[in-house]
């Protein structure tokens, strides 16, 4: 259901998220992210394709994993910020939050051809900051962890036009 | 001419990177990034498409913008080791670099539409590690800064079938 705080719906689908390259549904060239709900944490998953690979055809390039866990990690973020104010995801006024700083440690290389689990847990929100840490994991193996710096940006009134 | 260590041919073209998503000049999906000497420093220019947007249409996805950094500066530091050798970018035994720690401060918001340029700098280099700090400009004004731990991997060695 539309702007639903619910688990079983992503964040991404409830925000209207649709041009974002990480996570847009209507970007088909993109990465098509979603994230949910898992506890106080958030989980992904993403089945890199064979064209995101890096300089080896066998490991996922770091860019791709870099933008999971920037895409990921926003994502958590927004939602946080509804679920303290105790309302729906997506509701007015939107929330939006951008990247203020994005670190990634690439432990070991990520394979192509399995599916990676992202997951994410905030470590601090404080007024318009929040801090969230990430990791991914593909294999039952830790591959990449991060760590976001994500900025609330002026909320977005319900444009005139929309149905209440 | 492939593998001369020039400036004018780029580093991805010298040392025959086929397949990365960042760079990647048979990577029709990739951002096919292009990197080249400017004195001790290298640049890159890239002009985003219209779906590399982020959450807002107007503005570059944090995730493709980590992407140009990691990529232009993994190349650098591949560079700076053949250079440093004093032998030709590509030559064998290759040399290889992995990124193992990436981080991006995303200062104010990039917009697409307009050419981006991206400069790299090697900040240190002892043995396997290399630091590079790196910048992305457009419309003049520094939008995205970035650092950029590489490590060098195993050399690789000329394959047996190939010509000397």
């Amino acid at each position: 259901m539309s702007g639903s705080n619910n688990s079983k719906t992503a964040f991404q689908d409830q925000h209207s998220v649709e041009h974002c390259y990480g996570c847009g549904a209507d970007n088909s060239n993109g990465l098509q992210l979603k994230s949910y709900w898992d506890g106080a944490a958030a989980i992904a998953s993403f089945t890199p394709k064979k064209f995101h690979c890096g300089g080896s055809p066998e490991i996922v390039y770091g860019g791709v994993l870099a933008s999971l866990i920037d895409c990921h990690s926003c994502n958590l973020a927004i939602a946080t910020y509804y679920k303290l104010e105790q309302r729906p995801i997506g509701s007015y006024p939107r929330i939006r939050c951008v990247s203020a700083q994005l670190n990634v440690a690439f432990k070991t290389a990520t394979p192509i051809g399995s599916e990676l689990k992202i997951r994410a847990k905030v470590r601090s929100q404080e007024g318009r900051k929040t801090w969230v840490d990430a990791e991914i994991w593909a294999v039952d193996v830790l591959r990449v962890t991060g760590e976001v710096l994500l900025v609330r940006i002026d909320d977005i009134q319900r444009p005139e036009s929309s149905p209440a």
